[in-house]
């Protein structure tokens, strides 16, 4: 299968209003920034954009509001897994319907002591429920927050079994054998989720990269990546560096958090702050700390 | 506090038809039975009940239905939580204006990181959004299942800042050290997750257990909890022996397959049988082996 979105894709921020509800103003203006500057695509109702903090209508609600707004659904691949087969067809069905490029679905993720067998029958029944002819599925393995994992061999079953509708894989795993491993599954698109390995994942057929810094470095990091595409990835390095340092600080000081109060200060708009319970809002001496090691 | 429900509560079992919805039919049926024979009260769509298998218009509508079919809406404390607010908040409004004696509460459970600031302020919005007045909350301790667990110091301050809105707390962690802690808060009502433990928790206080297993032993149960609620604990301690050999023997086999496989054979409904995924039925080797031991 040949990547439809190939660079970098963004795992949009969801920025929230002081009453917690979703601030629509911001999170379109956002998402058109990213795709103007840089991204190839967005991934948004990921980890990084709290996802699983948001309602189903919220989610409904607002992926309808970014097709809306204007942007080509063909560039979008939200995320549309939760713990439960009905709400995740629900919400599935309905990205698929908008015309979106894929849905990224999370494994089932209240009981950790699941089987490939019970996974497998998930997203079979998934697939079938949908509509074989209507699904277009990005697997989500995040095994360190999701708690469960999508193992090397459910991953070639799942795509053997369903060609069409297993279209890609993201590896949020941080792991780069099974990022490779998962690279030699035959016409998986697979998508690491750092920068840090474009050059090698690219070599071996990755379609670039989902990371959560493109939410604030998304020109850099589409320029690294276009440049590695056209086989100047010595012209690059440099810039690579810079952008490994930046990711090491935003993840010293949270990828989420962190990133959102850097986009209040570059948005002057303090809502840019807030996020859902459970997370808090990165601290003023982390917010300190942040701002003395960027300038 | 004074516990309303004092006795075994039942995480109700949820049985799905061939094609995977809600077997209503045998749904209804067994809760009423739990009730006639032996249980105070029912604790549906918790850990045992598949809840986060089960979507978001399901629940609301079985939650009606039982209500409809006359069980005493007093007599419920169902399982609301989830990973986001809205929703949770949808699901605890509805059970409370139903009328139900509670709504049990899982800590949002994607995140593994999170601080008790965090789980604080989403407990502090759940009853601030669903209302003071109207919200009574048991929460939901499984941190082996959820990933998520509820710290003594968050759930002391928790019950310190909203003395009438948080009830009490089922403490599935199988940690009696944790069971014994939480028993010294102050109004607290705790119940414990095994009945293994009934004789103790109930001298230091417990209001009876809420244990996977009243779903297949109910009568017994119920009677071991109301002999020792009236000083008779002697006279049942061999019953509470072999009520704890029970309980091992499912938890070799699953407690929610290997119930299921037994209800299906005492009811002769083979839909019983039937779990959601990524839950897998009991293999029939697993299924043979109980049997043999239990007969």
């Amino acid at each position: 299968m040949v990547a439809k979105l190939k660079g970098v894709v963004a795992p949009v921020l969801t920025p929230f209003n002081d009453d917690m509800s979703i601030a629509e103003d911001l999170f379109l203006e956002h998402a058109a920034y990213l795709l103007e500057n840089g991204c190839v695509g967005l991934a948004p109702f990921g980890t990084t954009g709290e996802a699983l903090s948001i309602g189903l209508d919220e989610r409904l609600d607002m992926l309808e509001r970014m097709v809306e707004s204007g942007i080509d659904p063909a560039r979008l691949i939200p995320g549309t897994g939760l713990s439960n087969l009905p709400d995740t067809v629900h919400l599935t069905k309905h990205a698929m319907e908008l015309g979106c490029e894929g849905a990224m679905v999370l494994p089932p993720f209240y009981y950790k002591t699941v089987t490939d067998e019970g996974l497998f029958s998930y997203f079979a029944k998934l697939i079938e429920t949908v509509g074989e002819d209507e699904t277009r599925l990005y697997l989500y393995h995040i095994p360190q927050v999701a708690g469960v994992g999508l193992s090397i061999d459910l991953v070639a079953r799942l795509k053997t079994a369903y060609p069409g509708q297993v279209a890609g894989i993201k590896d949020s795993s941080g792991n780069w054998g099974n990022t490779k491993t998962l690279l030699e599954i035959d016409g998986l698109v697979v998508y690491p989720s750092a920068e840090s390995v474009l050059p090698e994942a690219i070599a071996l057929g990755a379609a670039g990269c989902i990371t959560a810094t493109s939410n604030t470095n998304a020109a850099d990091l589409g320029e690294i990546a276009r440049e590695i595409f056209n086989g100047r990835s010595n012209e690059v390095a440099a810039k690579l560096e810079s952008a490994k340092a930046y990711r090491a600080l935003l993840q010293e000081h949270d990828f989420i958090s962190g990133q959102k109060w850097l986009m209040a200060n570059s948005s002057g708009d303090p809502r840019w702050k807030n996020v859902r319970p459970p997370l808090v809002p990165l601290s003023a001496e982390m917010g300190e700390s942040l701002h003395q090691k960027l300038s």
